[in-house]
């Protein structure tokens, strides 16, 4: 072991998309604000798993190849499994540099490791029967159908701006790298790993096969943490707190709430579909699943703070 | 700890380009034959750490991008270390996948982790005054001209075919994932690393920055096996053994050479340059360094008897 762990918490940290960019180089200023603030609570001792999301930067791969293979015959489709494990080594090399240097400059004698991820779905998952994430590039109505053939993937109008490949967005079942991702950070790394929710593959004739989906980066951030027993899971996003009744005069903040309030409030409508809801739903997922745990949704900004106590939305158990 | 590692000898094993393939769907059944072998080895108690090239990957990375943010503004232009990093991720993804396969299949529980990796090179290094590595896509030479102005980076001429950019190749100094790489494998995991030789980084004010160069891959090796003392460096290639006097109606197979027969022959011009050359004298880099190790070059199919000291060509410091 070349590094001592510290001796505080060890942490899930789900980056949101704000703490990355949508150009190479706009992402590579990003992260150096970002590393700032993981490194903040390295300082703390805090044990830290980072995770992020892909979306754009899967997009843009998967783009660029769909758009070159058809300019020019040497340069093959890139299947979107491919296309993920590629955004996982893209940003991964960024933010592992940016924390690196963020460590340096503080003279924290610990180091980065960024691991490929696969995360096992079911290919019986019922999101399967209704692929609702569009991925890829924009097709003629014409195209998508031909496509569609060849490949028997769905396709269907995308915001009135053309036709996009449909994948589904399975629940992950299994973090194939789980292990090494916890014998990292037992081994005082600072580990970036599960990059887009983990590249999705399915079991099969014994071995490992990847699909074209999508895996919520939340989702699979919550069963890291509870697999691997993580004290914490952080979810950061772009507000410091979740609030009910968000954006009318009645809005109010949560600092605690349990797992039963977070249900009560799903139920009353509280959180946006595709913004918050997910991310409380993650956290349910990660304190039922481990219930000495604490879950933590806050922003970038006070995700030092936060694991302080001292600010952010507190979600536990009972 | 979540595996045990095996009893056997630690080895750095740098695979050959035969070993990968030229398109994803390509590579994905090539790379089950080359696991197939990995396995042998794992299988004989040996700990392996895998390193790859990612000449045509990476090229046919930088080129897709290229080639679509030429006609599509919406897709920006992607660096060269960027391209390198992805293709670690989508070369580790594939290799990763089908060695965890082969492990199955034969009921072998150790795991893989594939750790993205960044390679230290100075930059008052004598390569970077004469680039002569091509890289990207081939332009026109005004187009090349153009982008020389804009870069500051140098193009020229290439096989005819039209002119591209050319990159140094420079010495690998540090691999900054270094330890992650050893702890992994002293933790039981097959590690896929350095791939490409790492994605070239210069360090400045503190921190790592990436730069357009290639380095090669069985130096980058070489340097690992040598800075965490591997028992064995093994270099695989498309010959069994090394040869003098090839393809003379005297060539003779080589099964045991000492650094001083292997740079003797060197000095004789036996070993052709960009191919056997620079292997045999990564080999010699790293015996120089540890010269308590020995190395090895063979071929994928003859690796697993080729530790076992039945085939290839045996290098030893003395």
């Amino acid at each position: 072991m070349a590094y001592q762990k510290g001796e505080g918490k060890s942490v899930v940290i789900a980056l949101g998309g704000n703490a990355l960019g949508n150009t190479p180089q706009e992402q590579l200023k990003l992260v150096e604000n970002t590393a700032s603030h993981i490194i903040d609570m390295v300082a703390d001792g805090i044990n830290v798993v980072v995770s992020h999301g892909n979306g754009p930067q899967v997009g843009m791969i998967s783009n660029a190849f769909a758009e070159a293979s058809a300019h020019d015959s040497s340069i093959p489709e890139m299947p979107f499994p491919e296309c993920g494990a590629m955004s996982q080594g893209y940003i991964g090399y960024q933010l592992s540099q940016a924390l690196l240097g963020e460590l340096k400059k503080r003279s924290i004698l610990r180091s980065t490791a960024c691991v490929i991820t696969q995360t096992v779905v079911y290919p019986e998952d019922p999101a399967f029967q209704h692929p609702t994430k569009p991925v890829g590039p924009f097709l003629s109505e014409e195209e998508a159908k031909k496509r569609a053939e060849e490949t028997g993937m769905t396709f269907a109008e995308d915001a009135g701006r053309g036709w996009r490949m449909m994948v589904a967005s399975p629940q992950p079942q299994r973090i194939v790298e789980l292990d090494a991702i916890k014998d990292l950070m037992d081994d005082g790394y600072i580990v970036i790993a599960a990059g887009g929710g983990g590249v999705p593959v399915i079991e099969r004739d014994d071995s490992y096969h990847g699909i074209p989906a999508v895996i919520d980066k939340d989702r699979t951030s919550a069963k890291l943490a509870a697999d691997f027993k993580a004290d914490m899971l952080v979810i950061l996003t772009a507000v410091e707190k979740v609030a009910i009744n968000f954006n009318t005069p009645e809005q109010m903040d949560i600092d605690v709430m349990s797992v039963a309030d977070a249900r009560r409030y799903i139920e009353e409508g509280q959180f946006a579909p595709g913004s918050m809801l997910p991310k409380v739903q993650a956290c349910i997922e990660y304190l039922t699943a481990y219930p000495q745990g604490k879950a933590l949704i806050t922003s970038l900004e006070h995700a030092a703070e936060g694991l302080a106590g001292k600010t952010g939305t507190i979600i536990t158990a009972s």
